[in-house]
């Protein structure tokens, strides 16, 4: 009877560790109202989805190109239809995608989480400035999800 | 079959009077379509919620800062979610974060409601002026809901 | 199964003739996925709501004025959630209300229907302008609604 | 050296007084920083603009559509670059060209100001209680004009 | 319990050629959550539908002019509740509200797939530059949804 | 003293025959205050802006693409700077871009003026249909031109 | 000839101490390229507007809504001129149309700036939470100021 | 007598080599009506704004915060005045904010321009398919900006 949707949270950055198993766990163990999305985290497939759908490329940088393109259709939409965008930087890689998708979700007036070790402070100070909360674990995270979705305010039981 | 939602009500202000009750109380009694939104109205939460999740600050500053982003989150994603906007200002406190919702709302053209004394009436003039309405009581603000929303249109039942 | 909502049409202007119910009516036998909403159509309540809910007024003006800015509460988040906006436009009366409301739909891209006699055209012509139809009745504007939304798109059904 | 540029302020409405005329005698004697814009005045330029410059209509309908089409490139630009929107109703005619100026500019947010005698105070009730101000006279304008504008804040001297 | 609406894909463009039922069939095959909405396709209705409706026009451009604002209520509305607009132009005629629709989304920074054969490259290449991808095939067409939508992110199973 | 700035027309389509110029011309002549902007018009350099920049492409595909993508900074920005956006369509080449420009510009609420011959009404029926005036000839593109601009306001001159 | 418009701030709040002729002056003097806006601060003039021009009211609640109108036609178009608005909150008033005007601002997405002593510091979180910088007294404001735009870039000298 | 201001590039990303100067060198070599804007680029001053200006932090953590908030007011406010948004990714370090920068740029529909070497071809594929073209050297995005601007239209000689 209520169709207040459940809250949306877009996953984005990280895909070599399991921060985003830890989430979905998280919320069902808690029965949490939050629905989460992500980019295709299938590496090989996101790498490849240009070539193989649309044809070979001889140049690397087009068949770069091809699939990135493809992947913005999911997450731009994705990331369009969340409440609440959560942005993983890990220490090994540079996740320039993902820094591109926290200043895409912060020009859409989105709410921002990071989450990051404290190595990477200085270095994502002007991200974490335009974000609402700078996590250092999954549970942290869950905790905000919990705190902000949980008070359930009349009429959304 | 009627997907058009019902109408959300975002209620913000003063958090030490019943007034949230009465109005949600108002709404099931007169069978009214309309969902209430609020802030986390548990004082304590809402004012620890930055340290508890996200650890200790030394300075009640960034103790303050670091809470109030993460209500925050729920704060804009609510009142951007509403059809209406009501805001209740209180004789003892300055309600300044209440005014700011009231000035948020104006400016994504929601429609706002305002409920206080008389004697308020002066310092919050200019608030009132881009209201659409000034209300006394619950009661009259449960009147509005009922008026608005219940001389049901076609198709609505 | 299918997510896309019906198609809502906001019926503003003339109150003191069948035309809604004639529209409602025929959505009704031609089974047109097509949801109704318009403003509050009891006159006497529309013209007192202001007085009636917040306490009387001496100056004239002031009463208008609060039952008014009540009624745009209603008027503006339905015609805000219209797919389609459709006016009709009658002799006798100077409906300027109608003529705003077909200004404010136009300003957020609405498509707009409008309704009314030949004897108009001439006065209406900036707002025949921008409209995508003109109409002389409501079955009309039932042949219209039937055949913009029913050649059912596939996935509708 | 100051480039805030000078208030603009588009002037809708009845074109069979001299109520334009006034307002920027009005401004250029009380030297203003108000810019004035409106629609084509010449009332019979207006109405067959269509016809003389892309040809003969046979059917009155669409000789009025060509021609408000035209006149529509011009009103929606300079309504678009307005400050401030001021609409002039008058006894005679029904003005629904400016109404819909009216909707028009609050859908965009652009304070309006009216300008009509209290006759017409209930027919124009809602537009009222949308607009900022509602003046009897191109004095009372001219004397909203000069307050806002005239109490030049610092660097714009 | 799942609130996020199944992705929706508007197809604009050729009319002559069985490219939509190919799709259609593809989705309902492989069981792809996706709802597809499009133009009429009905090429009589859609070039008679003015004057069908709404009256005998003697000029063959005020007959155009009438049906296709009325197709334009329709396909804005659905152009504007798409996640994806796929378009696709053929050899044999000029599509040029094809390329009108294409242009409209990417203002709307709606992602944008073309189908196309090679022939048509350079004729298409701005479009093409704007797209997310181009497709020589439906059955490529049918992967890219595939591909964005089945990798379920948690949540949406 | 006048801070409104001239009127800007993007004058985008056909570059193979002398309409731009016979625009600018009949502006000087007539010493409208209108600029005008458009795309670039020498064929070769458009085409090959991309490898001529960048470095070749051995697929045709993405030299017409690397190329397109640059023009495109150039034709979205000068666009979106227009007050008014005039599309000649041609006889001989298919003009998808202009059609996608027409598209981009109602998109964005933008005026738009087509200019085609009668052959092409029925291609062009929902572009037109969008268009404020459709025009046979650069005169008739002046004459309204000088008709939406001349009348020069109060304060303009 | 260099066109980009110096800096624009709008300072909203206290009107009963010094702090706009602080920054003015402080403006001049470091001949920052900044320009100040502001509400009417001649306290009388604000609330007395509305029926110094436009007549006097019996109730005192429409004589303030009739004042409160005006000032907003002028505060409202100010604020959306700006690129930076300075809020001053004050010790000894409720300044609700100041932290009004901060809501405003954010839901605008400009950069906020508020200064204020540690005494309101908790009162105030919400705000500060969503501000840029909080100050404690107009020379931080304007080191920030003379920092954000004196580092000149190439082309503005 | 032209009033179109000229193009305003935005400079964001590394700051540790002379690209920036290169590019300034080059538009006026070319007289380029191009205006450059960029962040802060003294990197001491950059880090330390916060704190030099507000008063010390003990925690890295909010002095990167403090001093990062400040830098936003400029970045977000120029780059959101840009028609042309630059960055540059060097091999060095991680510039997250310039990946920042590039997804605030594109959710503005602002055209981006990428320079980078090949190295980093595949770990910024998803920036690259978002931007109108990716340059290897500063000469590169001169020869753009020569380009794009210099075909001058008629009018803005």
């Amino acid at each position: 009877m209520d169709m207040i949707h459940s809250w949306i949270a877009y996953l984005s950055g990280e895909i070599h560790t399991d921060w985003r198993r830890e989430i979905e766990e998280g919320i069902e163990q808690h029965k949490l109202e939050v629905l989460v999305t992500s980019p295709v985290t299938d590496h090989r497939a996101s790498d490849h989805c240009g070539v193989d759908i649309l044809g070979a490329e001889e140049s690397p940088f087009w068949k770069d190109n091809k699939g990135a393109r493809i992947n913005r259709i999911r997450n731009q939409t994705l990331l369009g239809q969340a409440d609440i965008v959560i942005v993983r930087f890990g220490q090994k890689y540079r996740q320039w995608n993902a820094a591109f998708d926290a200043g895409y979700a912060i020009a859409l007036s989105k709410p921002l989480i990071t989450i990051h070790d404290e190595e990477l402070d200085h270095a994502l100070k002007e991200i974490d400035s335009a974000a609402n909360a700078t996590a250092r674990s999954t549970s942290q995270v869950l905790e905000i999800l919990r705190y902000i979705t949980q008070d359930t305010p009349p009429g959304r039981e």
